[in-house]
């Protein structure tokens, strides 16, 4: 990293916490990780999770307000209401990818789980990591701040 | 993704809660882009950031015994004390950018902040994403869980 430096005090202009608010919740990330595991329906989020009805209901009503799940009516049974990604929501699989990858790497995770593959090979997904534009794998120390009129000049 | 899904009650072994614990707390999350920043030096985290000594000192040393940090002796001044990232922080920092990325894109970031950049070529970085072992980018549905002895064979 070069000398310019985020303005680290301006926490409400960073994109982070605004992230963290939204997955950082124990219960909210867990509604999450379900939801990209296919779950739908309230009763399945509340039987797969065993979280009390009430909290539930909060943290689901608190991702539609987020723009993260979209709460529409099943079309085959009217009745019923589902919970879906939205666009918004499917874009966090990345960072909750990253996370859990990194857990993975050096949390006490227990071996034998399921892995994550590429459906068509079948084969476990790349570590999530940085690349330039061009697609080159960058780490930190390859990294600068750039003030927006430098981009694109050389900035060692 | 297909049936097979990830053991959801089970949140202890998956990795992503305990990276959350990381950095999932709001003085952490501060101290570790800073840490990323280049800060080193118990001043410059407390006089840039604006933390308490206490709860500074406090953080400082959660992050050391987690291993995200560590704390050494200054080189030109054995009576400071410097914390740097370890590999295992360095590893954080394609969540931490994942998260921000997302951030950026659907919070309430003001642009014309500094724009983070491969130091080679001051452009941009790519947005972070999910790709196969030979690089093809991967979307949700793509991914499939698949169980440690079918890894290999394609399971759509």
């Amino acid at each position: 990293m070069g000398k310019l430096r985020e303005p680290l005090k301006e926490i409400t202009n960073c994109g982070l916490p605004q992230a963290l608010e939204v997955m950082g919740e124990r219960w909210s990330f867990l509604i999450l990780r379900a939801a990209f595991n296919g779950f739908v329906h309230f009763e399945e989020f509340s039987s797969e999770l065993g979280i009390a009805r009430n909290i539930l209901s909060n943290r689901l009503a608190k991702l539609v307000d987020n723009g993260v799940l979209q709460r529409t009516q099943c079309e085959e049974d009217r009745r019923k209401v589902e919970y879906r990604l939205t666009e918004k929501g499917l874009d966090l699989l990345p960072a909750m990818l990253a996370l859990r990858q990194w857990g993975e790497r050096y949390g006490a995770v227990e071996p034998g789980g399921p892995v994550l593959v590429d459906a068509q090979d079948g084969q476990p997904i790349a570590q999530i990591g940085i690349r330039a534009a061009d697609g080159r794998e960058l780490s930190w120390h390859d990294l600068a701040w750039c003030e927006p009129d430098q981009v694109g000049k050389p900035c060692c």
